[in-house]
C-alpha cells in the first residue's frame, strides 16, 4: 500500500476517531469545486489554482452562452476574460452587464470590480505594428491580473538598432512577451540580449509560405538563443497567463 | 535625433570634455566580447547576460572542436556544458580534460570547477520512462546551474491518480518541466493542477502518427490549461534555461 | 478450387437438382439491392447490414436533391438522416416533406416514423462547450438509432476533477465517445479512468496550430490510453455509427 | 456547493458518524493504487479498471527495465504483455524470467501463468502479407485477454472478390479488426459489407507517397463507410485493446 | 559534334546547295507559331500537338480577358474551352460571343463550331452525388474532344455491390476516369475490376481529415490495383486531356 | 427491383428451368478464382483481368515468402516479376529457383517461361542518372509484358535543347514515361512538346526541400502541361503498369 | 580583447585627447537613426542601407496608419511604397496625399517626388496571366527603384518555344525574375537558358495539389538548374528587392 | 507570323541567297551541344551559358560513373567539380584521375588544370559551427569560379554584437551568402544590416521542430528583411553558382 494510499486512510482513521476536524479533512480532499451551467462548468476556484480567472474563450460562443457565463463567474469573481470577442458580441453583452469593457485591438471582453494588487513588471515587444492586435490582448490581460506592462512597438531585426535601444527597458522587467510573425526572429535577437526569461508569440501576419504562422513558429521553437518559451500562433493570451504565472510564482 | 543617438552623443562629449573616464564610456557602449576561435567565436559574458555558460551543441562537432571550446571556455567560466555528446566523444575529450564529468543518460558533458550558489526549486516530471533522458538533460543542466531539482518520473495521464498524487511535490517548486512524448496531454493535466508556471517539452518517444514529436509538440501548443510554455522537442536543455531564467529573474 | 467457388457451383446444381428453392439461392447469392436516381443510388438494404439507414451527407448538395433522396428513402426506411444541413435547407425541404425534423446545434434533418428499439445507453462527453455541436450530432444520431444518450458537456482536462466527478457516469454506460479540440487530451485522460470503449472525436475548434483539429487528431491517436479509437475531425455522425455498431454487436 | 462536495463532506460525516464503515468508505474515495519502482510507476489495477494488465511499451527502455517491471507487475497479474521488443532483449530477459515467451513476427514479449476466461470472437484481416506482423500483434494481444481469433492475411481490395469471400467469417465474430497499408481502402470495403464495428488500423507498408502510413491513416479517417474507428498506425496493440473492451462491454 | 547539330548543319547545306526548298526546311525547324495578346500568348498549333485546343484556365481572369482570347482563339480553332468560369461570367462573355456556351455543373465555356471526328469511348464514375462537377467537367471535356461518354454517378465502395455491378460498363470503354473525394478508395477497387487504364481524380469532397483531397489524393497514389495514374485534386479536364490523349494515340 | 437482380435471379431461373447450363451460369457469377497459402492469396487470373500477372511487392517479405509465391504463380503463369529485391534476396531465391532472373538496377525478380506477344511502343525518359534505377523498373517490366521500350536517359530541363533533340523519338512511340526527381520539371516540358499520354514519375533523387520526393510529386501533379498522369514516387512499376493498360486498351 | 572593442576604446582615447572630431566618432559609432510614431519605428536611413525607402506592408493595417506613415516617411525620403494595398485605401489616403499614385494589378501605393538615377535594366517573366499581378509588383517596385524593366508574360513551358523565343530579351539584361505558379517549371527552364542570375517568385495560381503556392516554392527551390534564388510565394516586392541589390551592387 | 519566325525564314533564305555564310547560320541556330555517353548527357558548353562548368551532383552515383563523367568533362573544361562526394568516393576516383582534388569538409571533388580570371568578392556567413561543411561547399565552389571569398563563421544572433562587429567585412563583398539552421534569423539581421545582395541557405543543423531545414527555409522565405534569396536546404553549391552568376553579371 503506497504513501497515497495510507494519507487517505489515515484521514479517514483520523475522523474517525475524531483526531480530525471534518472542515481540516474537507479541504485537504476535496477536489475543487465547479458550477454546472449545463452547457460549461464554471471553476470558481480557478484563481485561486492558477492565478488567472477561468477566462472564456468567446470565438464560437453565442451571446447568450457569453452574458450567461459572464453573469455566473462575475457572483464569485473581481475580475473576469473574455477573449476573441466580436465588437457586435460587446455590444450585445452589454445591454445585460452594463459595466464590461471591451478592448477592439485586443478583442477583450472584460468585468474588473476591484483593484488588484501589483504583481510585477512585464514587457510586450512587437516586430511589426500589425503584431500589435495580438501584443495589445497579452497586454491588457497583464495588467488586469496585475501587472505593470510596458508596451514597445514595431522593433522589427531588419533594423537591428530598433532592438538593441530597447533592451534596458527589457532589463528592467520580470518577463518579456516577444510578439513577431514572418520569419519571427526577433525572439532570438530578444532572447539573445536578455537574461529574462521569454515567451515567444509566433503571429499569423505573413503570406505565402508564412503558412498563416507556421514559419514563426517553428523559428522560435527552433531559437539559438536560451531561456525562450513559445506559445500557440496568436495566443496574446496564453503568453499573458505563463508570464502571470511567472510573476506570481515569487509572491507565494 | 532621438534619445539612442543623443545618449551616444553626449557620451562622446563627455569624453572630450573630461567628464567621463574612458573606462566608464568603454563599460557602457562596448558590445559583449567574445573570442574567435577561427571555427567559433566564444561568449565569455554569457553567464552574466543568460544566467547560463555558453552550452556548447556537439552533435556534428568533432572530439577536436569540443575539446578546444571546452579548454578556452573553461580558462573563464566556472561551468560549462556540453548537450548531446556521446559516450565515446566523452572518453576523447576526458583524455585532454580530465576533471571534465559525463553523465550518460542526459548524454551531458561538464565542468565545474567551483559550487554555485542555490537559486531555488524546480522540478521535473514525465509522462514515461522513455522520456528520462530529455528529463534527465533538463533536471542536470538545472542543477549544475544551482537549481535543486526534484525529478518525477513516469506518471502519465492514463493513470490520472498518479498525477494527482505528485500535486504537492509540484507545489512546492516555483517552476514546473513537463516531459512526454506520444500525445502530450501531461502537460494541459499538469497545467491545470498547479498554479506555478510549465515549462513543457515534447518528446519523440511514440511512433506512426507521432511524427517523432510533432503530435506532443502540438498539443502541448494548443494546451487547455493556461501557463504552459513550450520548447522544442526533446530540448531538455532548453527547458533548464528557461527555467533558470524564471529562477534567476527574481535573484536580481 | 476453392471453398467459394464450390459454395457457388454446388447452389446451382441444387437449383438445377431441384433441391433448393430459387428464392432461397436468390436471398443468399443476390448482393444487395439498391435504387438508382441518376444523380445517387440510394441503398435500401443499408440498414440491414449497417445498423443505419443511408445517412445523406448533404454539404454541396442542393435542396431538390435532398428532398428527393430524402423521399426515396422515406418510402422504403422508418429512419432517414441528413448531416451538416444548413437551416435554409431545412426550410426548403421542409416544404415537401411536412415531418421532416431539423436540430439546429447538430446540424441534423431527420425524418422518423416509427418508434425504434433501445439498443443500449452511451455517453457523450466533451472538452469544451464549443464542442457541443459536435457532440450533438453524435447524440441525437445515437437516439434516432434507439440508444440512450447522457450528455456530459464542458469537462476539459484543465479541471481534472470535473473529469473524475464524472467518471462514474461514464462506467454505466456501454461506450463512450469523447469530443475535444485544442490538445484532445480528454481522450486520454477518460480512456485512462474507464474500461469502457472510448471513441475520440477531434474537433477543429481551437486556432494557430491546432490546424482546425490536427493537433487534436494526432493527440487522441496517440492516447497513452488502451481502448481509444479515433474518427475524423467534426465527424460527430461517424462516432455515433461505431457506437451503435457496437451496441448493436450484442443484439445480435 | 456541488454534488462532488457534497458527497466527500457526507463521506467524512457519516465516518465521524460512525454510520460508514472506514474499509467502504475508503474502497469509494481512493484513487487507483500503483508501485513506485523509481523508473516507473506500475498500476497493479490496471487490469480490473482497463481490461488490460499494464502493457510495457518497450521500444527505448533497457534489458534491465524491461525485467524489473515484468518481475513486479507479474508478482500482481496473471498477464503481462511487452510490445515491440527485439528477439535479443527476449532472450536477455529470458534468463531471469524463464517462463516468459516471445512472438517473433508480433515482437511480442509475454507471460501468462494462469488461463483466461473467454470473452468473445474477433477476426483481424490484413490487406496484404506485409501487414501482418501488425495483425499478429493484435491477434496475439486479444489472444493473450481471452479473445478467440480469426485470422484472415492478403485480401486486398484490388482483388475484390476474395473481400467477398471473407465476409461470411467477418459476420461471425463481434469485432472486426482491419489492418492495411498502401491507400488502406480495405477498411471502407468492410466497413460497407459487416455490420460489426471495424477498427482500422493503418500500417506503414509502402513507400514514397504513402509518407510511412499517412496516406492509408487520412483514408481510413474519412472512410465512407460507418463504423470504423481508427488507431495510430502499425498499432496492432491499440486495436486488440480498444476490440476487447468493446468485447468485455457486454461482459459487465 | 552530335546528331542534332549535323542535322542542322545538313539542313543549312542542303539549302545554300539549293537541294531543299526553305519551305521545307522552315517547317522542319520552325518552333510552334503563337500569337501575342500582351497580356496572353496564344498557340494556335496546340491542337495539332496536344490533342485539344488551348484550354482557358479562367479562374483570376477578367471578363474581358477571357472575351479576347476566347475571340482570337475562335479565329482559328473549332473549339475553345474555358475552365471554372463561373455563371457571371459566362453572362458577360456571351454578350460578345453569342454562341457561347455554358455548362453550370461543369463550370465550361465553350464554343463548339464543328463536329468532330469520334475517338473513341471513355467512362467517368464517381464515389459520391458530391463529385459530380468534377466528373462533369471531364464528361463534357472529352465529348467536345470527340469522345463517347458513358457516365456512372455515386457508386461508392461502402455499397461494394454497386461498383461490381458497373464493371460491365466500364469493360465496353478504352478509359476509365474514377472521381472520388474522402478516402478515394474507389480506384483501388475499379482498378482491381477493370483492365482498361483508370485515370483517378481526387476530389476535396470531405471535411477534417481530407484536408480538402489530400487524402484522396494520396490514397490513390499508393492504389494497391495496377494500371492507375493521378491528377491534381477536382482536375476534371486534367483526366479529360489525359484520356483524350490515351484516345488518340490508337488514332495516328 | 434492378438490372442486377434481375439478372441474378433470371440465370438461376434459367438453371431451375433447365434452359442455362451450371458452367454457363458458374463461368457468368463466380468471382474470380484465387489459391489461399495461408499467407498470400494468390490471384491466378489477374493476367486475364489485369494485363499483368500478380506482381509481387517483395519490400519486407522473407525470401521463403517471395520463393513460395513464385513456386506457385509460375505454375499457372508465363511471367511472374518481384519488385524491390535485393540481390541476396535474388540469390537465395534463385537456389530453388534457377531459371528465375535478376536485374540490379531495377531491383526486378522475375521468371519468363515464354514469350509474349508485342503489345506496343513506349518510351522512358529521365531528367538525371539518378533517376535510371526507377526508369529501368518501368522498361523492364514492361519489356517482360511485350512492349517495345526506348530509354531515353539525362535530359534534364536545364538543357533544353536536349529535350527538344528527343521529340522525334517520344512522337515514334504510343506512350510515354517521365521519369524526375528534383523539381520535376521534365513532365510539363515533354507533356508540352508530345500529344502522347504522358505518365508522370517522381523520384526521391534531391536533397532538403525536395522532402524525399514531394516536390517532384505536386510539380507532376499541377503540371500546365495537358495529358499528365502521376504515379506513386519512384514507383517505376506502376508507371508500367499503366503503360501496358493503355497499350492494351486498343489490342481487346 | 577583440579588435571591435579595441576599435571602440581607441575611438574613445582619440576623443578623450582630442585627435577625433566628435561628429566624427559619432558617425561612426552611431545606430541608425529613426523616428517613433508609437505604433511604428520609421528608418529614415533605410535607403542609404538597403537600397530601398522603407516599404510598408499595408495588409492588415488601417487607413489612418497608412496615411500617417507615408506622411512621416515622405519627409525624408524621395520614394515611398506601400506593398498589398486595396483600392479603397489607395482612395482614403489619397484624399490626405493627393500626389500619392495607385497601380490597382500591382496593388501598390506610392509617392516619387523625384526623378531616380538609371541603376540597370532587369527583366519579369511570368509563365501565366494570372502571374501577371505579382510580376507587376516586381516590376514596378524595380521602375521606381530605377531600374529598366522587360516585361515578357505568359511564356509557360508546356510551350517551351515561347520560352526559347524570349531567351535573347532575357540576355540583355542584368537579372531575370521568374514568376509562375502551379509546378513552377519555367525557373529551371529560364535557369538552364541564361546565364544571368534568376530570382524566382513562386505564386499562389493553381488549386488542389497547388497548396497554394507550395508546389511551385518547392519546384523553385529544387531546380536542376544553376544560379536560381527563391523569395516567399506571391512576394513581387521582395523579387524586386533582390533584383535592385544586385544591380546597385555594382553601382558602389 | 511572329517575328521568331521571321527570323528563322529569314535566315534560311539569307543561306540560300548566300549573303550569309552556314557557319555564321549554324553559330545562331544551334542548339547547344552535349556528348552522349548512354548514361548521362554531357553539357559541353554549359560554361559559356551557365558561369559554371556542368557541376555532377554525386550522390547516388558509382565510382565508375563520377569517374567517366570527370574523364569527358575533363577533356573539354578547365574545371570540373563534382558535390556531396564521399571520402571513399574521391580515393577510387583519384586512382584514374590522380590531379583530381578533394575537400573533406565541403565534400568536393574538383578538377582545375589553369587559373581562372578573377571575378569579384564574395562573402560566406554562418550562424554556427555546425554550418560550416555548407560554408565551405559554397566558399570553395566560388574559389574555383574565379570569386574571392571572405568566411566569417560562428556569428548567430543570440550573440548580436558579434553579427555586427562583421558588417564592415560584408559591406567590402559584392555579395553575401547566409548559412545557418535551426531558426535561421541570422539572414534577417545581416539583410537588414547590409545593402548587398543576400542568398541565404539554410542547412539542415539542428533537431526536432527544424525538421531537417524546414524550420530555417521558411523563416528565411518570410525574412523581414529586404533583398534575400534563398537556396535549398544544405545547398552550398547552389548559393555559390547564383553569387557567381551575380558577379559575372558585370563581367559581361
Amino acid at each position: 500500500m503506497n504513501m497515497h494510499n495510507n494519507h487517505l486512510y489515515q484521514t479517514l482513521q483520523r475522523i474517525q476517531a475524531g483526531s480530525m476536524e471534518i472542515d481540516e479533512a474537507y479541504r485537504q480532499l476535496e477536489m475543487l469545486p465547479y458550477e454546472n451551467l449545463g452547457f460549461a462548468r464554471l471553476d470558481h476556484h480557478r484563481a485561486v489554482r492558477d492565478n488567472f480567472p477561468e477566462v472564456i474563450y468567446c470565438e464560437g460562443k453565442s451571446v447568450e452562452q457569453i452574458t450567461e457565463v459572464f453573469k455566473h463567474l462575475a457572483q464569485q469573481n473581481h475580475s473576469v476574460i473574455g477573449t476573441r470577442v466580436a465588437e457586435s458580441q460587446f455590444r450585445a453583452v452589454k445591454e445585460c452587464l452594463p459595466d464590461v469593457q471591451y478592448n477592439p485591438t485586443a478583442r477583450l471582453l472584460f468585468l474588473q470590480r476591484a483593484s488588484v494588487a501589483t504583481i510585477g513588471k512585464a514587457a510586450v515587444i512587437t516586430a511589426g505594428t500589425a503584431d500589435i492586435p495580438v501584443a495589445e490582448e497579452a497586454a491588457l490581460c497583464m495588467e488586469i491580473m496585475g501587472a505593470e506592462v510596458a508596451r514597445i512597438f514595431d522593433v522589427g531585426v531588419a533594423g537591428i538598432h530598433r532592438v538593441i535601444d530597447v533592451i534596458p527597458q527589457l532589463n528592467e522587467v520580470r518577463v518579456v512577451i516577444v510578439v513577431a510573425g514572418m520569419e519571427g526572429a526577433l525572439a532570438s535577437v530578444v532572447g539573445g540580449l536578455t537574461k529574462r526569461p521569454v515567451i515567444a508569440v509566433p503571429t499569423s501576419v505573413g503570406y505565402g509560405a508564412s503558412f498563416k504562422g507556421l514559419a514563426a513558429l517553428l523559428a522560435m521553437l527552433n531559437s539559438c538563443a536560451s531561456g525562450v518559451g513559445v506559445v500557440n500562433i496568436d495566443n496574446g493570451y496564453g503568453a499573458a497567463a505563463l508570464a502571470v504565472a511567472i510573476l506570481n510564482s515569487f509572491n507565494g
